[in-house]
């Protein structure tokens, strides 16, 4: 739920650590430099961090953008007792935890402060708002919490530690993997097999039918899709996104795959381990993305496309070629990134003026 | 609902129909071709197919793609008991069915073997989930089923056979016409009128204000939009999907008309027949598209544009010019197909290494 | 609520004024010539008003498309009593107001006459729903009015003349300012702070938790983003828009901002005063937005880009760099618009059939 009745791990969590300088070196998997003693209870904002909170420096690092003036001044100006860099002179002198990836330790970090990794045990009956419509013919698994104004059908599987928050649609039959949890709005039409420790953000909805019809010279004619939806362990959708249901076979979503908001999964798409769909992607019928890739924002790919392990497509790209594995295109049509930059340049000199 | 207490027409007819191969080829308007005589209860994928399953190959027949190597083994391999396709070749001497379009004659089989077309005639009173609103001033048909926390406004008219899923709401006013279905946490807005046999997926939203602003030199004054919205007979419309009112006159979706998840349908449009948009399709305010036009996915039309009946917009194109009737049109800003070919050969040249 | 049991106050006002020629001229600041005693009960259409109403024609104003033939047919045809323009030609000889901005003149003047301006102060007690779920250690506003099947956490505030339509979630701790109305399915996660007089359409969701991973080698860790999302006053969201909160600061939407249908502002934008985002727009993390700048469908801003105040995005841009104040870029890349014309003149070029 949204109230606090049914707090998420993070906000139990929040407040219990208290780590010194060398605690925190061990976390991350980094070498502390100076006096550190702590109390350390939280990691902040370079801007607002103060001496009992850890903020952290990314240039440098893996992922890590040009720094900015004002980041730069942040940086110099932070009241933070202790930090997290990848490279030492951005201590200036100071404290700090020198790591490979500042970003990736401060992840972990945070994650520590707020308890996002204390997922206890599930315990005890359910507890299931009286509000809620749950089929008799449900089965809920121990610590399972069902919101207000939640339907479960008949032969739904909610595994122990599931969280409904208010207003979810779980159909018939669907089952729904240990510690996940769904947040309000989110719609799963029967025929969805969910993985554990999954988070479905607000109004996620998997397994409408897919975009299949067949034209019948009087009308377009839906094609059937049975096939449903079957999406991995410890996979995460952001808000309004969809996943739609295959027509024989379920559309397939891997393990730790993350989709940000209102990205469209269609009918048959077969996503691997871990791949990466950032804001209003649009994958077609039938596409194939292997483990580890990345697709930037609004990109969008066609029906049946194959897009190799660890490749990389640019924000609105439009992927109608196969991309190999490890490559990476841009552009609308979608090419190889080194053709896409020589095109550019071209197209550049091409708008100046005296060309 | 989700639940099996309001079950789908395909869900009661599923299991039920038993055909020999001349019935097959009967109904779907085909020859057949080998011994067949079945009993045959499903249509499956041609790597699931048994002996008295029905399998499909697309490849010849209309709106076929290249087959890729997996389709041909598969095709070999395959233990279905009959097969609908286009060239004998691709039966190989099993018993099949020839039909000029193998994906429209599974689409019709598949609809018969799951019953999708025999919606019985709806009888008896409506049942309302007893925690739904529903206003004493609304009226509903012989039929009718009301899901859970639905809240039906007052006038608002359900007609006989319609349903309403879990979470629904019908503003006051609204006409859903006779069979119409509406999925989980579907929004119609107040001055909605929505045809026949209509389906609208989990959390699609008509009706809401289009976006029509006047800048007064402090503020964008929102223009009242006061025009509602039009959906013709027989209208499909995807998870998410958005069509909003309109100003004056009603923004309308005409018959049989098919749109994919999130797509947005600005105020003021006026959409013909059979008009197809794929998903994440984008229309401004005004746009009008013909009878049997389709968009691809992540297309976008500018305000007012007209595309012309049967024309066709590839994939992301953005379109900010009229699109003549059967025109094709490609790329951003969107130009008639066989310019838009023109220029990428040439900008592939520009990519390459030596030029 | 959708219900006519909570009236919006447009459906209040309608019908009530009835306006000389005199009062509309004041009211839109204009100057009315001819004889136009009216009464004046609405604005409709040109094609479907009447003579005691007025009707507007926008070509020659402020923001004006060239007209169409039909757009002209109708001028000549109208039956309205009363015509706003910005020349005094388009009225041929009619009574009618001259304004410098019909268009602005007719929202103004429909405002009016749907009553949109006359939010009465709020009295008396809160109005529950008994079917919606209130934590009592909510704070509830004079007149405020919470739907069915609704879910208010602990310590939200709903500050005087709040609706909630119906299915509406606000999150633990979140504040909604005053004469706010949300609609059916919106979604506050805890952590928002809503100003006064916003509109959140159908499915909003503000406050999921943004887009940010880091990669520890065997999965994508989430970083948790306890930033929220701050919204100012007179903020209009569109149907199934999301705007996600920030990691450590919040997602800002500044006072007057508009935002169409299924946008996606990524976590710790910070959007100025009086933005614009036109449908399916998507902004990644840490994009800024100054005062003013708009937004064209579909077009996207990539990772902690900038957008000068006044500055214009063309539909579907793709935005990677910086934009300076009162600049305009068009294209995916986005380049300054001047550039982008002539690379699409020798674009087209290449296009040509003999080139």
């Amino acid at each position: 739920m949204n109230d606090s009745s049914m707090p998420s791990p993070a906000a139990d969590g929040a407040a219990a650590a208290a780590l010194s300088g060398a605690e925190v070196a061990a976390l991350v998997g980094g070498v502390l430099h100076g006096e550190a003693p702590g109390p350390f209870r939280d990691l902040r904002d370079l801007r607002d961090a103060g001496p009992h909170d850890v903020a952290f420096f990314a240039a440098g690092g893996v992922g890590a953008r040009p720094p900015r003036r004002e980041d730069l001044d942040a940086l110099a100006a932070t009241r933070a007792g202790l930090l997290l860099v990848a490279d030492p002179q951005h201590a200036g002198g100071r404290p700090h935890v020198l790591v490979a990836d500042p970003h990736l330790a401060a992840a972990r970090l945070l994650r520590r402060f707020v308890g996002a990794d204390a997922a206890p045990e599930p315990t005890g009956p359910p507890e299931v708002d009286p509000s809620a419509v749950v089929s008799p013919e449900a089965e809920l698994g121990a610590g399972v919490r069902v919101g207000p104004f939640c339907v479960v059908g008949r032969g739904a599987v909610l595994a122990p530690g599931v969280v409904l928050h208010e207003r979810v649609s779980v159909g018939a039959g669907v089952h729904v993997g240990a510690g996940s949890r769904l947040h309000p709005g989110v719609v799963l039409y029967p025929n969805v097999r969910l993985g554990e420790r999954c988070t479905l953000h607000a109004n996620v909805v998997l397994g409408a039918p897919g975009f299949g019809y067949a034209w019948d010279g009087a009308r377009h004619l839906h094609v059937p899709q049975r096939g449903g939806v079957l999406v991995g362990d410890g996979v995460e959708i952001g808000a309004g996104s969809t996943v739609d249901a295959g027509t024989f076979r379920p559309t397939e979503v891997g393990d730790g795959c993350i989709l940000d908001d209102l990205v469209q999964v269609g009918h048959n798409c077969r996503l691997g381990r871990h791949v990466v769909l950032c804001g209003q992607v649009g994958l077609a019928g039938g596409v194939e993305v292997g483990d580890g890739a990345v697709l930037g924002g609004q990109a969008g790919v066609g029906n049946r496309v194959r897009i190799g392990p660890g490749a990389r497509v640019a924000g609105q790209a439009a992927v109608f070629r196969d991309v190999p594995p490890g490559g990476t295109v841009a552009g609308s049509p979608a090419v190889d990134y080194a053709t896409y930059r020589r095109m550019q340049a071209r197209l550049r000199r091409m708008g100046r003026h005296d060309d």
